[in-house]
């Protein structure tokens, strides 16, 4: 294998909870049977004391590295994950699941609903970021994996890393939580709730049952266009696109379009191709509901806990902002976890989880080491 | 009058270019006639020396101050209006119009083409804020006033502000502007893209031809819900909403929705039955391609004018930040302008503008003062 590359990978999947067993969910409601899509990157060892579970943001998947046959993207984290990179391949089992209530190879709304034998729809029950995780431990369960050297991940991806320290804090030895919160904000609920808006207002949603046809498109267009400004910074939208006029694109008024503006449908539209509208409803809700300490104190919902974390934060990410990264240290300080913070100067907002490679890699390469050796990671503190 | 009240008030029309006159725009084309809805409050001396325009942001409308008939709620800027108020109408005489473009009396998107006899809709010509200013020249003319004292607004207010001192400077003493910019940012741009394309996704948009159906209300409604998300900040959100769900209330997925859900469908309902959809796009058009200095640098566009300016903004604005109206002081500087900056240290976002009466009660008072006597308004600066 070349340094630095993955080369071929397959998206493989697993099913638990068949029937008659059920996958209970923390609504009450149960679902059987489920499916996670998952890929994985190197060799597990013979300890299985190796693994890493990389978590995905909102509309991600488990294509997290290498390349898919016959594609030329390689997967979201590709950067991040392969042989000398921060996720080393070489050394460490790497694993990544499409969650529960995705689209893209998991049981979703758009998976059959083995009841009536059509896609479920709204029909699909709440899920919560708690879910996804009691799903991803089924698929470390059949994996035969009963400790995680780490659970990583950016976004909702860090919403899971938490998550799973603090449900199954003896199948952890660590999280890495980037540009993340314990819980939303009304500003990060409101914008969700916008793109729910969206496609909600759009008459192909039809309730949810659109499988027949096209769905929502032009309304899960515009709920990724407002995420798309959300996942930049004020400053990275000036560098990359100023007021720079379109040439040739036209607006209803006749005039110009900006460049930003054809930015904003072109990454629009690409996304309805890809994403189904129900699983943004529902995945979106799970973000919004969730709360790592369930109303209590943070610190209390940590206590006790021995698992290492280290929790980046983005200078310019304002819809995650780092002051949410800062209170979930200063409740591990309390709960006496040993977590390092490290806050980036970068000006690709949100987005800089996905584009910050150097100062992630070099940060996240110490962290595992020392974790693996059982050391204390506090002196990487920065 | 009683101390603090202006009490009832109607709002008038002033009609010009009635054909065979035509008002040019900008773009080229022609309108013919023209209406601008408008209030006064105060009463013009003999001089004709107080006279102060009062500029509206984008949902704005001639309506500023005092009560209409049987109306429990004041105008949108009565704090600020009124005897004994900011612009005090004991002393002032206080003009506010509709935009061209709106909808609230003015010509607009929704006024009857007179060529077909039916609403102009989508074939309504491009405007500017240039033309907004142009319009509100003929309303002054009409008025008799050679000079005003000041003109005044924020957000889209403010930019026509500064549009009145550039495009006629020898008509304008001084200049307010509020939480505004000299051209918007891409994400300023991208922001309203969001809000149009939710409209002219709704098939009840019918390009621009509603006026005979409900017209594209839930895409407006959208448009509203992003545009409230920007008027506030983090901060005030979480002060207002925090995590509070709604009791009773019921998503899609039969949880609770939150309280800030609640707020926002509510602003976002109640605006459809009061706004023109059509005005939303050509107003928001107008703004992004706002650009005061029109290429040049800004303070090449600002020299050779006396008007004096008092720019104010307000830190937790991130819609319009404190750095966009720091680069129109900074022109103003260089072009030798008599301007004053003042920086409010307020948690209500954009929306402080409409909210933060006394400081701006402080600051525009003795500015007005100070410009009514000629004398240099520095001194003032906090």
């Amino acid at each position: 294998m070349n340094e630095g590359r993955i080369g071929v990978v397959e998206t493989r999947s697993f099913t638990f909870a068949r029937p008659p067993d059920t996958f209970r969910l923390e609504c009450g409601e149960t679902l059987s049977p489920v499916t996670l899509a998952y890929e994985t990157y190197g060799h597990l060892n013979a300890q299985k004391s190796n693994a890493i579970l990389i978590l995905h943001a909102l509309s991600g998947d488990a294509h997290a590295a290498g390349f898919h046959e016959g594609e030329e993207k390689p997967g979201w984290w590709d950067e991040m994950i392969g042989p000398g990179k921060a996720f080393d391949t070489r050394t460490y089992f790497v694993i990544c699941s499409n969650v529960l209530g995705g689209c893209r190879g998991s049981t979703g709304p758009s998976s059959p609903d083995p009841s009536t034998g059509r896609p479920y729809g709204a029909r699909f029950p709440f899920i919560t970021i708690g879910d996804m995780v009691a799903a991803q431990r089924n698929l470390v369960d059949h994996l035969g994996i009963d400790s995680l050297l780490s659970v990583a991940g950016g976004s909702m991806g860090g919403m899971q890393a938490l998550q799973w320290v603090v449900k199954y804090p003896e199948r952890v030895r660590s999280a890495i939580a980037i540009a993340t919160a314990a819980r939303h904000s009304p500003q990060q609920i409101a914008f969700n709730e916008v793109g729910r808006q969206a496609i909600m207002a759009d008459p192909g949603w039809k309730d949810g049952d659109y499988y027949d046809g096209p769905g929502p498109e032009k309304g899960l267009a515009v709920a990724r266009m407002v995420g798309h400004i959300t996942y930049m910074s004020d400053r990275s939208m000036e560098e990359k696109f100023g007021r720079r006029l379109r040439e040739g694109g036209r607006c209803a008024g006749g005039r110009n379009i900006f460049e930003v503006e054809n930015y904003l449908h072109y990454r629009g539209h690409s996304f309805v191709r890809r994403f189904d509208a129900n699983s943004y409803l529902y995945i979106t809700k799970a973000m919004d509901h969730f709360d790592l300490a369930r109303g209590r104190p943070l610190w209390e919902a940590l206590r006790g806990i021995h698992a290492k974390l280290l929790v980046i934060a983005f200078r310019s990410d304002w819809l995650y902002p780092a002051y949410q990264s800062q209170e979930i240290v200063r409740a591990c300080k309390r709960a006496g976890l040993d977590a390092t913070y490290c806050e980036i100067d970068s000006t690709y907002g949100h987005d800089a989880f996905l584009v910050e490679t150097p100062q992630q890699t070099h940060l996240i390469r110490h962290f595992l080491r020392k974790v693996q050796c059982g050391q204390t990671t506090e002196a990487y503190e920065i």
